[in-house]
Formats: C-alpha cells, sequence, structure tokens
C-alpha cells in the first residue's frame, strides 16, 4: 500500500512506492563508468597537472608530495567580490591526488586527510564578515550533478542562510518550543529504542536511515553532542573516516557504483547560541540511483520506493 | 557578476551564475543513447507486446493499427485502491507506436494525437470522487527520470493539492489580492511588451523563457485564455502541436538528444470559480542538461548557468 510520509529533518512530502523499485528499466540513457589509473593528463586535478588550477589554499603532503588540497573553484556558484550581494568563497577540495580514487576505494587515512580539509577549510571560509553559513558537498557522478571525476568536494560560504537551512533550522526549534527537548535527541534515543533503522552507533554518532526521506535509502550520520562544526576533535574525525570506509565499502557491495551526493548540515553563523542546543550537525548520505522526474518537479512531492528495512540490513555494520 | 533571482511562478531562489557554464567536464558517467528501429522484443509499449502491459483505457487507431494509446501504469505512484488515503489513478500515454520516435522526430499529427490523448484522459481521471489534481507530465531520458525508452507520458490523480502547486496558486492569489489583476496577464503583457524573451506569440499562446527560472533553459508555454484544461479545444491542440514540433525541431540544434521533462500546470478540481480567474494553465519544458547536485539538495537553492539570451535567440520561431 502506497503512503504518505514526511521527511522529519525538512518536512519534505514523500510517497512511499515500495513496488515501484520492479519497474522494468531499459538502457535509457544510463552508462557504466569505470575510471583507470591515478594520472590523466587532461585533468586539473591530477598531481602534475597544478599549472591548470589557481594556488592552493590548504595542502597535505605526504613524502614531500601533495596527496590532498583545496583550490579556488575557477568557476564559482558565488562571487569572491566582496561589493557583490552574493559574497562568497568557493574551493575545490580534492580528497586524493589519486585520479581513480572514490569513495567506494578510499583508505581510512585518505578519508581522514579529507575530513582534516573540510574542517581547516570551513574554519577559513566562517571567518570572513558577512558570512552566515558554510557549506561543504560532494557529487559523485554526472547523475549526482558532477562535472569531473576526479574525486572532489567542494566547500562554499553564504552571506545568507540557505532556504533548506532555513527550513530544518525553523523545524528543529518549533520542536524545542514545544516539546522542551532537542529534535535530534529525541530522534536518536528513539531510534536506538527501536534498532531497525540503525546502521551504526558509538558514543559520538548515530548512523541511520529514517523511515522516510527524499531519496530512497538515503542515511543521516547523526553527532551526538550538540557542538559547532569547528570543536570537532580530531578523535570524532578518525571515527568518522572509519564510518565512511565501511559505510561505502558495504554500500558498493549493494549497489556497485552508484551515483551519489554527500552534504553537511551545519549550524548558521553568528545566530547566538539558540541553535546550539536546538540544532545538532548532521551528515547526509543521498544516493542518487533514481533520478528527479516530471512527477517530482511538477507536484514538489518526492516518491521514495524500494524496501528500505532491506537496505538497512545489507548496510549494518558488522 | 553572480545574482540572486527568485523564479516568480514558484518562488524559487536561484542563484545566476552564467559563466559557470563554462566550466571543464568530463564523460564523469555521462551517456549518448541512440535508439533504432519502430519495434523493440523487449519494450512494453510496442505494438505487438500489448500482452506485456494491462489493457488500454484510450486508443487512437489509423490503418486499423493502434498508433497512441493509454494503460494503467503496473508500478503506480499512487495505488487504485480507493479505500487508501492515497487513491489516485496512474496511466502511462504511449505517444506513438513507433519505438525510436521522441519529441526531436515526431510530426504535428504524433503531437496531434498525444494531446487529443492528454485531454481525454485528463477528462476521465478528474471525474473520480475525491480527486483534487491531475497531473500530466513527460520524463526524457535517464537523466530526466524515465525508466524506459518508448516513447510515454504519464497522468496521475491525487487527492490532495501538490505542495508545488499550493505555492503556484498562493502566489497567483496573493498578486491577485494585492494587484488586482491576474498575474499570468500580467506576465504576458509584459513579456510582449520587452519582447526580449518571447520564442513565440500567438493569440492563444504565448511561449517564453523566464528571465529566471530553476532550470536554465526552462521554457513555459502560457495560455492567454483563462479556461480550465478540459474546454481547451481542438483547434488549440492543433496550434500545440505545431508549438512543439518547432520548439523541439530548434533545441535539437542547439541542445542534440538532451534529456527535459515536461509537466502541465492546470487548476486545482472542484474548488471553486476564484482560481479561474487569477491562474492559467502552462506547460513548463525543462532541460536537463545538468543534474541537481549537493550545493541544490543541502540549500534549496538553484543554480542557473548560462546564457538565457543566446538560447531565446536560437530557439525564436522564424
Amino acid at each position: 500500500m502506497n503512503e504518505l510520509g514526511i521527511d522529519i529533518l525538512n518536512g519534505s512530502k514523500v510517497i512511499i512506492a515500495k513496488e515501484r523499485v520492479n519497474k522494468p528499466m531499459d538502457s535509457c540513457g544510463e552508462s557504466k563508468n569505470i575510471v583507470q589509473g591515478e594520472y590523466n593528463i587532461d585533468c586539473p586535478f591530477c598531481r602534475g597537472n597544478e599549472s591548470m588550477v589557481p594556488e592552493e589554499t590548504f595542502i597535505i603532503e605526504e613524502d614531500n608530495n601533495w596527496v590532498s588540497k583545496s583550490v579556488i573553484n575557477k568557476y564559482p556558484i558565488l562571487d569572491d567580490d566582496i561589493s557583490n550581494q552574493l559574497y562568497g568563497r568557493h574551493e575545490v577540495m580534492v580528497e586524493t591526488y589519486r585520479h581513480d580514487g572514490n569513495f567506494y576505494n578510499m583508505k581510512n587515512n585518505e578519508f581522514y586527510n579529507m575530513f582534516i580539509m573540510y574542517k581547516d577549510r570551513y574554519e577559513s571560509l566562517m571567518d570572513e564578515r558577512g558570512i552566515k553559513y558554510v557549506c561543504i558537498f560532494k557529487n559523485y557522478l554526472r547523475q549526482a550533478g558532477a562535472s569531473l571525476m576526479h574525486p572532489h568536494s567542494q566547500i562554499i560560504s553564504l552571506p545568507l542562510i540557505p532556504p533548506e537551512l532555513e527550513r530544518e533550522y525553523e523545524i528543529c526549534r518549533d520542536y524545542y518550543e514545544k516539546m522542551g527537548i532537542n529534535m535530534y535527541e529525541h530522534i536518536i534515543s528513539q531510534e536506538i529504542k527501536e534498532d531497525k533503522r540503525v546502521i551504526y552507533n558509538s558514543d559520538e554518532f548515530l548512523v541511520f536511515m529514517p523511515q522516510v526521506s527524499r531519496f530512497v535509502g538515503e542515511t543521516i550520520i547523526l553527532l551526538k553532542n550538540n557542538k559547532y562544526f569547528e570543536e570537532i576533535k580530531n578523535d570524532e574525525l578518525k571515527e568518522l573516516s572509519y564510518i565512511f570506509e565501511t559505510y561505502f565499502k558495504n554500500m558498493y557491495k549493494e549497489n556497485g557504483n552508484c551515483p551519489f551526493n554527500i552534504y553537511i548540515h551545519t549550524h548558521p553563523l553568528n545566530e547566538g547560541e539558540m541553535y546550539k542546543k536546538t540544532f545538532n550537525i548532521h551528515i547526509h548520505i543521498v544516493p542518487r540511483k533514481f533520478n528527479l522526474g516530471g512527477f517530482e518537479l511538477s507536484t514538489g512531492f518526492y516518491v521514495s520506493c524500494g524496501n528500505v528495512e532491506e537496505i538497512i540490513k545489507k548496510l549494518k555494520f558488522k
């Protein structure tokens, strides 16, 4: 039976149509993409092709060679002209020098370098005058909005709170005002108690797949303690690296080379302490197996097909 | 200079970053898809494979053979169980018997059959008890959410007004209350006066590309007279067929075999006459050259890159 559900984190309306996952699909413009080799002569993010991109803003070296680096995006979504209404910085964070690296084959220490870089660039971008939000995200494969294969994430600073974050902040603020407790803490205790959707659980993190979400298989990594992004400790970044390595290994077994997005939802900047007690940082992992179609664009409904319980069983950490 | 804009039809916030269209792109999981032949042995929508799908609800014949038909969707987004909260019908409208047909090569009379079918199925689905909205849409290629190549549209009846339509109705109702005139009529006279974004203009239709829209190249076909979808006359469907044939020929020259969505925004059902004077039917044509990525999902902003004026010049009817 199809049902209407609400994504509790952002209020999106989702039609749950499990059986629709069985619909027939032909090739219909899909492709498999395998990248081979650590170096590609045309790739601006490869080691040896440094002249193709602006100078680094951040670098991690091993054996006198960079292994991770961040560079200014030459085609920014936001302008770095401070007189512009839409002032902001836009950097590309190259996760590893390996052209054929990706989240499905990256090692623990590669993820760790990436998270160290995320934190460094976040701290740098949040510090600029007038910045209200810093957005970290990643697109993997064209279906998830990527332009280039070389493994990279992006970070953008914004002079205004984005609409989707406005929604999330409002939802958790309303919850706090009505119920007197932090909504995320309530979710954590509920999910642990029910123990149906938990993929991984530790002192610091809960990884779970919400009952209803905009994209089937969407996974949330929730920080249990309400701290700001810049307060996350290296030990926690180490644990996050373990979580990512394990999660994507399991996901590859289930879905193969599936396109996905990552994005981190953090606190608004310079908005006082209110959100520290009402909002917890969380990372969205969004598989993009199915593209949004005309129904979703026309109606604003999301359609979720597939059996979430079965996916959870396969992703659960042993 | 990047700017923030608002899509006036639905209030979406759009970051306009024209230069970003020049960003480098590798193959990154993209593919070209060429379909050959009028018949495919595995295709449920091909002539001769009728046993693979439920019986037709509608058919157009030529020379004792069907050329267009509508069938019940075997994997519906909504249930046809009337006791369900999410009751609704979901049909697949096969636009032409030709497996290798598509909007880029379909002839005027094939479009006309399609629109006759749209209207017939709309009238049938709107008539059921408790239905508040009937949604017509099309997905072309996997990037636009399609599962199968054989040319088809879809129609779904819904027992509630979808969120996106709620937004559009609210915007035009507010406009009417504040300004005392129909917002769409205002857009029509403004666009004709400015004459910068008009692609086609006649007594019945204005085809134009809004200054700001969620997807670059998004085109609106606006009915000039406020009538209900079931009131559209066959002469107007003929003109629409001409518009579609010409538009997609021009678009192919510009963009090649580009994925796209079509959706028609019509009036709410059984909501009284209020919306007849405030809302005009319009068709969205949405090229899906770029996929939504992590930035859009994370922030709720849309990013529009590319030069709309240049695209308009190429699409304008001679």
